[in-house]
C-alpha cells in the first residue's frame, strides 16, 4: 500500500460493523485485553504520515485479539465454518486455530464444518456438514489441503443464510479469497436484512498474496519455499543441456508475488516475468532477443513466469461460464515461442517445462505459516465472539487488524514495480 | 530375471573381454581383492539351481571388485567421463567417485570431463573437454544433474575414437542406459577394429530401473521418493472436491517399476496403470467404469499411470527423427477422457493432472542411491584399472558383478505381473 | 553371511514350525500362491554352492508368500499386534500394513493392538488392547513411531499366554528386535506346552539392521538418510572453525551399518569408527594422532562414532538393572579425549559434537522403506494364516523368507572388515 | 518495540554517522533511489504517534536503500566481508549478495573474505583472506554455514585497522550480532580517531533474533522451521512411552523467539519454557506438580525450553574467561529434576532429550530467510558506497532501515509477555 500514501482518497472505508454491544464477560482470563480504540497507521514512513495527523485525516485499521466483553453466550453457541477456492497451504491449520479456539478458550458448545465450499452451505449440498472436535483436528495440520473439501462458485446467500438458521450457527468463518468474501459479503447483508444476531468473519486465503489490506497471507511463504525447489530443478535441466532452458509457470493470475520472492529467494533465474510489469515477445530489446543473448553468453538460462503475465500476448477468443476471457497457458505459450524463435534462427535449444502448481498448492504449511495461520484463527475467533461481522482479519505493521470484507472484494494488491521487491529482482536477474 | 529361470537359454552371453593380461601390481593396500574366478549366480532358489549345477550349466555373473594386477600403469594414465541421455540422480555422484577412485586410490595422472554427452568426444563437439579434479567434484553430489551436462544421439565410432587417442585417453567411462550400451559397444569395437589398448566401462543410468542383468539402478529409489511425494499432492487434491480425481504421470517409458513402487509406497493411490499390465479403458470392466463406481463410493480417488502405460489405445500417427512412432502423453489424454466420461454420465467431476517428471529427475540422490553410486564408480574404477572393457558394472544377489555392454542392448528389464511388487501393488490399490 | 559360507555349519536350524496342517482354501483369489518346497539358497556365490548342492547340504530358507491353503478361518478369527523395544521408522508402516491386508485381503474378523509393548498383553497393563480398523490405521504411515505405544523388559510367558486367550487372539504379530524375538520364543513354547492353536509371527525391527538371517531391516535407510544429514551438520559446524571438529555418534550398539552407511553415502567423514573394527586412542598411528594429523593438513575434520565403538577404552564399572555393563557414551567420552589431547599439544581445536539419535528413529519412514512395511506386513500375515509359529519374516537375495525366531535369539548381523561396505569406507575416509 | 512506546526516552540515539558528502554518481541506472530524509517511524499504532508528531519528537529510523550520489569510487575500491560469531542459517546467502552487489551492480575492484572472525583481520591471523568472486560464491547459499569461517572474542582495534589499511580495504562488512557491532564499533572509533576513509557497516546476525531495533533477523525463520521438527520428533518419543516427556532444549540465551515460535508453529508443546517468563520448578503450582498433573491426565507431554530459561535455578559457580557466569545447562538439570521428581512419586516416566542446536544452526537458510538476505545484503551495500558508517542494517515496518552500531550494543530485544506471540502460546499450551 505504498501507492495508498499517494492515493490515500481512494483506501475503501475502513470501519468495522458489529451485530451489538458485547455485554457478557469474555471467560478468558490469562489474556492481554485490546479496545475497539486500539488502531495501526495505514501508512508508516513519517513524511506521509505528518500532515494526515496534523490533518486528523490518518487512516487505520481497528486492532484484533481478545475483547474484554463479548457479545455471544458460548454455552449456547455453535460456529460453522467453511473452506472456499483453490487449496492453499495452512487451510487445515487455520481449521484447527478456529476450532480449537473456540471449544478449549471459549468453550463453545458446538462447532461444525460445512463441506466443499458454500455448496455445503446451500440446500443442495452434496454432503452434510461434519461436527469438528479436539479429536477431529488434532493432527490435520500435518496434512496438505482441507478436510472439509472445497469448491468455486457462488451460491444464493438467502439460501446460505436458511441453511445457517436451520443448523443453528451464530458465527461463520469463511476462509477464502476475494469471490469467497464478496459471497461472505453478500451472505452479511442478508443476514442484516433480516436482522439475524449472524456473525460473518472472513480469513483471507489466496495463495498469490493479493487480498487488499493485509501484508501478508497465510501459505504464501510456503509456496514460495516450493516454487524455489522447482526453480532449482529447471535450472539444473537447463545447466544439463547445451543451449538449455527451464522455464518455471507459478501461481499469479494477477500478481507476482510469487514469482518476484522465489526469484529473489534463489537468484539463479535470469528473466522474471510477471502481470504488473509489462514485456515484449519480440524486437531488439524483447524477451526472446534477450534470451538468445543470455544462451549465447553462458549456454543455459532459467525463465520464471506468473500465470497471468504476457496476458495481452495472445488471446483465445473463448471465455469460460462467468464471462470471463480465457487467456492461453503462458508456459506452453512461451516454450512454443521460444522453441520457434531460436529455430527460425538455427540456435539448438532444449526447453524444459515445469508446472509445479498442485504440488505447491497441495503441501502443509511451513513453520512460519503455521504460526500466522494459529494466530489468524485466533483473532478470527475473538473478533465472532466479539460480534464483529462483514469482516475479515488481515496484518499490518506488526499488528493482526480487522477490515471490512468489501474491501478486499474487487480490488487487489498488486507488485510495485518501484518497490525494494522488484528492484531487488532486476538487480539480481538476466 | 525370474523369468529366465525358466528360458536361460536366452540369457545373453556373459563372458567379460579383456585388453589383455594385467601384469602390474594394484596400488591398493588395504583392499580385498578378487578373482576373476569369482562368480555370483543369477538364479537364487534352490529348486532352480539345482538341475543347473549338476549340468554344469548354471549362469553366472562374474564379479567386481579390486585386482591384485591391474593393465594400465596409472602414473602415465588419462581417463575420460561422459554422461548421455536425461538426467538421473546420482549422476555427479558417480562422476565425483571415479574421479576420486582414480586419483586417490590409484593415482593416475589425469582425469577429464567430455561435455554434453557423446557430442563431446566428438571432433563437432560444443565445448572441450574439462579437466576433473578434487576439487572440482569435491561439492558435486549436492547438486542434481551432471555437472558435465548431457545430450542425446548417436555420434560416428570412428571419430570419437581418434577424438579418444587426440585425447589420449585410456579409459573411457560412459555413463547412460541402454541407448548409450549400445553407442559404446560400437567404440569397443572400432577400438578392437583398430587393435588399441582402450577400455570402455559403463555404468548404468536408467531412472526406470530398466538395464537388463541388474537389480537395481542408481536414481530410482530417489525418483521413487519423490514420486510418492507427487503422489501425496495428488491424493490432497482429489480430497480437496467432491469427486475429486487425482493423476499423476510417472516416469516409465517401458517399465512400470517406478508407478508400481511409488504406489506400494503410499497406499493411497486406487489405478496403477503400467505399460506391462494391459487395460481397457472403456466397457463394464474397464478403466473408466471402475473409476466412477470408485469415485460413487469414496468420492474421491488417485490414479497413477506410467508414461508408456496404455500406448496401444491412441496413436497419433507421427514418428520421430529415428522413425519412432510417436505415442500421445498419456496423463492428457486421461485426462480428458476421464473428463469426457463423467460428463457423458452427467456425474461431476474434477481433474487435477500432475506431471512431476522434471522435478523429480533433477533433485540430488538420496543417501542409498549415493551410496550406491559411490560403489558403483569404485567397481568402475577396478574394471577399467584391471584391463577390462566392452563391460558395465551392475548388481546382483548383493554383488557389484560384469556384464557385457552387448547384454544390455536391445533388451530392457520388465515388471513381472506374477511378482511379490505387483501382486503388492494389486492388494493394495482400488 | 558371507562368514557363513565358511562356518556353515554353525547356521541355526532353518526349519520351520507350523500348527497344523493348513486346509480351509485362501480367500485370495488373484495372488500368485507360493509352496512351502520353494526355497531361496543362503549362499550366491558359485564357488560356495557347487560343493554344498553336490553334497546335498547347501542352506536354504523357506520362501514367504500367500499359501493356497490356510489353517484359520478368518470369519471369527482375531488377532493381536504389539511393538517392542526403541522407536524405528516405519513402524506405524507395518501395522497399518498388517491390519488392512487382515481386514481386507482376508477379510478376519477382529484386529487389535496391544499397548506399550508385552506390558499391554500382561495382566498388569497399562491401557487395554485398542481395536484396529481401517479407519484407525488409514494415515498413520504419515506420522513416526508407533501408535501402540512401546516399551522394553520382558513379561511373563504364561501371564501373556493367559491374556491372549483372554482377548481370544490367535494370532499374535510381535514387532521387534532380538529380545522380543526371545520373548516370541518363550510365548511360542508356553503354547507349544498347552497344545494351543496360536501363532506367534515376528516382524524384525532393528534400526540398526542387526537381526541375524535377514539382510535388511525396515527404518534402516531412513535412519542412514537422516545421520547423513546430521554429518553434514557435523562438516559444516567443523569448517565454520579453525581446527574444527565434527563429532556424531550415531546407533549402532553392536554393529556399525548405519555409520559405515551414513559415512559411505556422504563422503565428508574422515574417521568412522564402529564396534566391528577396533582402534587405539594413543600411540603413533592410534585415532587421535591421526586426528591431529588431519586437523593440520585440513583445518577440520568430520568424526562419526557408532555408540558401541571402542567400548573397551573405559568402563563404567556400572552395571543396569538385567546385570549388563554401562558403558560410557561414546560421544561425550571421544569429545573429552580430544579437547585434552589437542589441548596437551597447545593446538587449538573446537569440538561440536552432535547426537542425533532420537530426532532419527522418529521420523516416518521414507518411500523405500515404506514399501517395504508394505510388503513385510503383507507375508507376515500370509504366514500367520497359514499356521506358521515361532518364525519371523525376513528377506534374502530377493525374496521375503521364513526363519525361526529361535535363529536370531543370541545372534547378531555384523559388519565384516573385509566387506565391499567397509573397504568402500576405508577408500573414502581421511 | 511495543515497550519503545511507552518509554521512547530511553530509546538509543538513531543517528546516521557519515564519512563525508556523497559526490559520485551512483553507477546504478534502473534504482528507485532513496533519499535520507526518508524515515520510517518506530511506532505504528495511531495513539502512540498523535501526541509524538504533534510533539514532533517520532522517533524513527532512517530508510535504507540507494543513494544517488555516492562516496567511494567503485573503480579503485576494495571491500572486506566478516563473519563472527555462531553458525547461523544464512551467512553464504548475505556474504554472497554482499559480494555480487558489489561487483556486479557498483563494479568494485575487488572484494575479499576475511577468514575466521575478527582473528583473520588481526595481524596474528591463522589464515590469509581470500578474493570472492563471482565464481567464488556462485553456488554457496546453498551450503550452510560460512565460506569464510568464524570465530568468537575480540582483536585490538588498533591491529585491525593497520590490517584494514594493509589490504587496502574501504569498506568492511561485519556479519555478526550485539559483541561483533561492539567490536565493530570500536573499529568505528579508531577509525574516527585517525580520520580515514573507511566505512563500517552491520549485518545483524543473531539466530535468536534478539537484535535491538530490528524486527527480524535472518536465519530465526529457518532455525523455527527445524525447531518444530525436533519437537515433532519429541512428541514422537513421548507418545512412544507410557508417562513419555518429550524434552527440547533450543537455542535462546537470553531471549525466547525460537522457543515460542516453535511452540506456536506447532502446538503439541504443552510446556514452553523462555528466559522471559520466569517459573517454579517445585511447589503446588510449579513447574513439576503441572508436568505430573499433565502426564495423568494424558500419559505424554512435550516440554521446550530456551537455553536460557530458569537460569535462576541452580548455579555451577563457574565463570568462563569473560568472566561471565557459566549456567547449567537447562536441558540435562530438567531431565535430571524430572526423574528424580517423578521417583520420588512413584510415578514411572520415560524422559527423551533432545537437543538440536548445531543440527539446527547449521543448515542452509529457508526460501524467506534467503530472499531476506539478498535484501539485507544489497541495502549494506548501498549504505556502504553512500559513505555511511558505524551503523547496520535492520528491519521495521516493512522497510530495511540504518540503525547505530551503538544502539545494539549492550541491549537486547526480549519476547514481552503481554505479546500477541506468547498470548498465542499461553493459549495453546498444557
Amino acid at each position: 500500500m505504498d501507492a495508498a500514501s499517494k492515493h490515500e482518497n481512494h483506501l475503501p472505508d475502513l470501519a468495522i460493523t458489529s451485530l451489538g454491544a458485547p455485554s457478557a464477560d469474555s471467560p478468558l482470563t490469562e489474556a492481554r485485553f485490546v479496545n475497539d480504540e486500539e488502531r495501526v497507521l495505514v501508512h508508516s514512513r513519517l513524511s506521509d504520515i505528518e500532515p494526515l495527523i496534523k490533518n486528523s485525516s490518518a487512516p487505520s485499521f481497528e486492532i484484533a485479539g481478545p475483547r474484554r466483553k463479548i457479545f455471544f453466550d458460548p454455552k449456547d453457541l455453535t460456529c460453522g465454518i467453511v473452506t472456499c477456492g483453490g487449496l492453499c497451504p495452512g487451510l487445515n491449520d487455520v481449521i484447527r486455530s478456529v476450532t480449537l479456539s473456540l471449544l478449549w478458550q471459549y468453550k463453545v458448545k458446538r462447532v461444525i464444518g460445512f463441506r466443499y465450499g458454500y455448496n455445503g452451505i446451500s440446500s443442495n449440498a452434496y454432503e452434510d456438514p461434519i461436527e469438528l472436535t479436539p479429536d477431529t483436528v488434532s493432527a490435520i495440520q500435518h496434512i496438505g489441503g482441507t478436510i472439509l473439501g472445497s469448491s468455486r462458485g457462488p451460491q444464493s446467500p438467502a439460501d446460505m443464510v436458511d441453511q445457517l438458521i436451520a443448523n443453528n450457527v451464530r458465527i461463520l468463518y469463511i476462509i477464502g479469497g476475494d469471490g469467497t468474501f464478496a459471497g461472505g459479503h453478500d451472505i452479511a447483508n442478508e443476514i442484516t436484512k433480516r436482522q439475524l444476531p449472524i456473525s460473518v468473519i472472513g480469513i483471507p486465503k489466496t495463495i498469490d498474496n493479493d487480498i487488499y489490506c493485509s501484508e501478508k497471507t497465510f501459505g504464501f511463504g510456503t509456496a514460495v519455499e516450493h516454487a524455489r525447489s522447482a526453480i532449482h530443478s529447471a535450472h539444473t535441466e537447463a545447466r544439463g543441456a547445451w543451449n538449455g532452458v527451464g522455464l518455471v509457470k507459478l501461481m499469479g493470475r494477477d500478481s507476482g508475488f510469487i514469482a518476484a520472492s522465489a526469484t529473489l529467494a534463489n537468484s539463479d533465474v535470469n528473466f522474471c516475468l510477471v502481470p504488473e510489469v509489462p514485456f515484449e515477445l519480440d524486437g531488439r530489446d524483447g524477451f526472446l532477443a534477450r534470451l538468445v543473448d543470455r544462451i549465447n553468453r553462458k549456454r543455459h538460462a532459467v525463465v520464471v513466469a506468473a500465470e497471468g503475465a504476457g496476458r495481452y500476448l495472445e488471446k483465445t477468443g473463448r471465455k469460460d461460464a462467468s464471462g470471463n476471457e480465457i487467456y492461453p497457458d503462458i508456459g506452453f505459450f512461451l516454450k512454443e515461442r521460444i522453441r520457434r524463435h531460436f529455430s527460425e534462427q538455427n540456435i539448438p535449444v532444449t526447453v524444459k517445462y515445469i508446472d509445479p502448481s498442485y504440488m505447491i498448492r497441495s503441501v502443509p504449511a511451513n513453520a512460519a505459516d503455521s504460526q500466522f495461520c494459529i494466530q489468524l484463527g485466533q483473532n478470527a475467533v475473538h473478533a465472532g465472539m466479539a460480534g464483529k461481522t462483514d469482516m475479515f482479519v488481515a496484518y499490518w505493521n506488526n499488528h493482526f487488524t480487522h477490515v471490512p470484507l468489501a474491501a478486499a472484494v474487487g480490488r487487489r494488491k498488486k507488485l510495485d514495480p518501484a518497490s525494494e521487491l522488484w528492484q531487488g529482482v532486476i538487480a539480481t536477474t538476466d
